[in-house]
């Protein structure tokens, strides 16, 4: 399933300066030796598991203490959720953004769509993809559309689904902790 | 711009189970004397600013490092956000569901849309305001579909819009601390 395009080196004299700037603060090593640039197709994914930590960090932070977040029984009781508590559906779905950002940093987010179709418990491992479909430049940026999924059970049972669309200032994928 | 339903006391010698559930764990009043039904047409509002460590531990729990976020000097040169760093949309966006489940615990998400399209800065007061525009009873539950949005500048600019629908367990908006 890894669809992540093939290895460009940058061999330009006068490599993009987008790349220059992120390399400079970002990244330790060349960019040269390994950015990617991103064309449709390409699939970036990332695993996470949250914890009740996290649930609770983000129940602080958003505002958002919806019991079925915070009390098992509750959330057992109200004939949905059988395993207990489950994590805020848009802290999972801010995995398609970081995925995103963490392959190019000054991505800028324009919209999203999400189906939240099962729920996430405490300790799932989740695994978020993003599928590069359309790519156009603009401005000398680049306007991208991905099709975005979190799914469960070893990427076997969809929880959310959706399409993000953000401009990107590069389409040089930097090499990060990421990139699969 | 007001539009909450007029209060309806509860006067059946049997209430609604799920608001007795609920109001015996998340209500130290009596449900009868401030319960509303949401209606077709009400608007659930609630203002908000992000702080900057706010937008640090979003960053941590969601994994978006994005230096949009964390760096003032790279958000300010990447020529799009010009007061500095800004918060995270997913973040901003996470006080629809937020408003829901302050007014109705035990309230799910089904799907979300969201279009970014002004940045919010840290410190930015935002009003968040969803307004039920579809609200139909289904096996004992009521699915409902809001239109989202959340502007700054007094609710002058609009920085997201979208579309929110969750499943509500009862139509009866818990008085708390959140409700217009």
């Amino acid at each position: 399933m890894t669809r992540i395009g093939r290895v460009f080196r940058i061999v330009s004299a006068s490599p993009d300066p987008a790349l220059l700037f992120f390399s400079s603060r970002y990244s330790s090593s060349s960019p040269r030796a390994t950015a990617r640039l991103l064309r449709v197709g390409d699939v970036l994914r990332e695993s996470r598991r949250f914890s009740e930590s996290d649930v609770a960090r983000f129940s602080e932070i958003s505002g958002d203490h919806n019991p079925i977040h915070l009390d098992d029984g509750f959330a057992r009781d109200i004939g949905c959720f059988d395993r207990g508590r489950v994590v805020h559906g848009m802290l999972v779905a801010s995995l398609f953004s970081s995925i995103i950002a963490s392959h190019v940093p000054g991505s800028v987010y324009v919209s999203q769509t999400l189906k939240f179709i099962s729920p996430v418990y405490i300790g799932d491992e989740v695994l978020a993809e993003v599928e590069a479909t359309y790519l156009r430049e603009h401005k000398k940026r680049y306007i991208v559309k991905f099709t975005s999924k979190c799914s469960t059970n070893g990427g076997g049972s969809l929880v959310i689904g959706g399409e993000t669309t953000a401009i990107l200032p590069t389409l040089i994928l930097l090499d990060r902790k990421n990139l699969d």
